[in-house]
């Protein structure tokens, strides 16, 4: 049986014995580093080239740009190097000589992005520049829980340039949805758009917003951010255009980025006691064929029927496996079921003779998830199966989440509902009333939804009258 | 016109000429590095996932290692050390204090690979593990020369481990024949398949394998590198496994790398003096549309057809552009062929009516690769059109390298021959002969090819008998 911890028993043991006995990842030999096994990355790389399509299909194109960056670029924007500078990695000798001036290892890439774009746009002709980076980039961090909290992390970043702020603050909106549709069409995963407070913004934004997710123990996730910067970075970087009135003016730019923490959210929301469940659209095995026999004599039909349907499956573009592996069927459907494989193929001699297969869900765990099905139309009952065990992990995350959050009015209420869910909560958007809440009770404010109703209410926390409504829970 | 200069004239600078009019590549603040615009990315990206699916079509799997080493894991091979010691880029401070043990930015992963295989494998059944990396990797550089010399650079790095010495050395030889392929079939590039010389292994290898590439000024460049490495970083990082025979043996290893480099030779082999012409399978657009007319009426009527091609070709899978700029047919010409799109397709009012289409080939420059086709069948017409182009940018590269590849039996003819071209001549693999070469006449031994005659020759170099020749050249 399964080696993990019950979810209920220790959550956060749970994650971290999942990730390692389905074999997604291992502890590297530098504190806060990862490695990513073949299972884990290939989930990363399905995730990638989805994501990847998106920014395409919205006109985005792929760039590559270094991973030192001078340390005094990083100084040209006051809250940036502020928000930074504590977690920088700094190469100090290269080739064997002490440097003049220290490179250090990209944050994230705003200051060169800004460099490079203030040379390539001249002219409003030039705009928009739509770039998208997928690299890896450095935060010291010295805890390490893989895809959470790792000093290194792979991610994309997106760096856009507009003529005007309406046009670059559509953009953050738009990237905004595009990770949201990520999450609700290719990973079965709800989240809530909104903007983050004046104090969860980032380091040189104007704005921030965020989409927010639960997890399976109703702590909540920041899955991806977009931000509005204003004209901050084109100021302290001389991105300028000469506009069709022909005057000098500073671009509107936007960053968004979304990293391999939203792997450690798909996890965290649709794992069960006996392992991760993977929606089909992201799995790197998409469905499982274990062959089932007593003798030489079953093996031999067993195994001519089993190749038949993996070379079928394959053919259509379904990413199948056939594990001939030397072990019982029993450690197999545990290993699969550990791994999250969603769908699974059990061809026994009965089935031989009957031309059917069992077919096993994931997303409905034991005996309820398996029927038996004929062996002719596979591939088409195979793929409803993948739509249909989608729309059941989204449901069950959707009403997961649903169920756990709670409308609240007074501090009283919040106190309690953040106890064991998210609260939805009238609340002042202020720096102080962010620390009041996290020093007081643990939670942080998430975002502010942008559904959510029209209205005036008190704070529940200063009293005074606001417009909005704040998610505040506890959080990754 | 073209603001390049012509390759006879100054091949080196025409290289640079090209990376800038074809939108490639930028220098970036720091020396030794650059930044890959959107259309070299997506050169790149597009070579990347054909030799991806190569290499998973091999049996291979991609993985993520972190980009940080310990400086006390390069010590533990002591070849390995003394060859990348020189290159280093090394992190002293991380998160505002100074670190107890450096690190360094991974110059090549062997060191991390086998400290991290050494856990992972125990038994025979582990075995082989077939690991993939792409990433990029730092060795110190103050030089920059886009994609051929650089500080940072992308590529792939492929790890594996073996049971046997038989199995680890088929493995060098199917890699080495994998990069072969991925240069013929995609890249339209003949190369040679060869050993290395003693001199000019890799550091920590018992073998290395090259194939060599004839750029356009019939200098030699090494695409890429396939290694034995032996029992050496097995032993170093104890990678053991207990064998069927219930005795625990060293694994064997090897490791294989293609770099950003294969895109500079791609440009260097194949473009001329209109710019890039570049192999319809890696081109980030296999065809361009232009539409020509001289009035709104015109206009509208020619721009209703390139609508409808472009659709048509873009849902059959063709990479196509319509290019709908306000500026010249000429500037557009002259743009897309300075960029090496393989087809243009020109549409003008005649077309309109004889429902063609003026198809343009950019490895043919001129009217001789201009004709007028039917509309219909476009699709297929340009499918075919591309192989052709395919075949032809290979042949002229292959008869160039032909041509310029000499046979030799003397010292003075290598001397002749190396002017102008390689010689392939009888050479002893001894260190002291390299440095002799490499002093007197700014030579390099490219590799031994592997396809050459049996015979026994007199060293031109030391007169000593040997049994191989060696293809000889001026390098980058």
């Amino acid at each position: 049986m399964a080696k993990i911890t019950p979810r209920s028993q220790d959550f956060s043991q749970w994650y971290l014995d999942v990730i390692r006995e389905a074999d997604m990842a291992d502890y590297a030999p530098v504190r806060g580093c990862i490695v990513v096994k073949p299972y884990g990355w290939s989930l990363y790389e399905n995730m990638r080239d989805l994501l990847d399509k998106r920014f395409k299909d919205t006109g985005h194109v792929n760039a590559a740009f270094p991973m030192f960056i001078p340390i005094s670029f990083l100084q040209k924007e006051a809250k940036h190097v502020e928000g930074f500078s504590p977690e920088l990695a700094v190469v100090t000798i290269g080739g064997g000589e002490t440097l003049e001036e220290p490179l250090v290892v990209r944050p994230t890439s705003e200051t060169i992005i800004g460099h490079m774009y203030a040379q390539w746009v001249k002219s409003y002709r030039d705009l928009p520049v739509l770039i998208n980076l997928w690299n890896s980039v450095v935060r010291w961090e010295k805890r390490t829980k893989p895809f959470l909290r790792t000093m290194e992390f792979y991610w994309q970043e997106g760096h856009t340039a507009h003529a005007t702020h309406e046009e670059s603050w559509a953009e953050v909106m738009q990237m905004l949805d595009v990770y949201h549709r990520h999450g609700v069409e290719d990973c079965a995963m709800p989240t809530i758009k909104g903007r983050k407070s004046i104090n969860e913004r980032f380091a040189g934004a104007i704005n921030t917003t965020s989409i927010e997710a639960m997890m399976g123990d109703k702590r909540a996730l920041q899955a991806a951010t977009s931000h509005d910067l204003g004209q901050n970075f084109a100021k302290a970087f001389e991105i300028k255009y000469l506009d069709r009135d022909n005057t000098e003016k500073y671009c509107w730019t936007t960053s968004w980025g979304l990293s391999w923490r939203f792997m450690g959210a798909l996890i965290m929301m649709h794992g069960d006691d006996q392992g991760l469940r993977l929606p089909p659209k992201v799995a790197p095995i998409q469905a499982v064929i274990v062959p089932i026999f007593k003798n030489d004599a079953e093996k031999s039909s067993v195994m001519a029927v089993c190749d038949r349907l993996c070379q079928t499956l394959k053919a259509a573009g379904i990413r199948v496996k056939l594990d001939d592996r030397e072990e019982t069927p029993g450690f197999k459907f545990n290993d699969w079921e550990m791994r999250g494989v969603p769908a699974r193929i059990e061809v026994g001699p009965k089935d031989v003779a009957n031309n059917t297969v069992g077919l096993a869900r994931r997303d409905i765990p034991g005996k309820a998830g398996k029927s038996f099905v004929p062996q002719d139309g596979l591939t088409e009952r195979l793929r409803a199966l993948f739509d249909e065990i989608h729309l059941s992990l989204y449901q069950q995350a959707a009403a997961f989440q649903r169920a756990n959050i709670h409308e609240v009015n007074t501090y009283d209420e919040l106190k309690e509902a953040t106890k064991d869910g998210w609260a939805l909560a009238p609340i002042l958007d202020d720096p102080a009333v962010d620390a009041q809440l996290k020093e007081e009770l643990q939670v942080t404010n998430r975002n502010f939804p942008f559904d959510q109703p029209e209205g005036e209410w008190a704070c529940v926390v200063t009293g005074k009258p606001v417009h909005e409504r704040a998610l505040v829970g506890k959080a990754y």
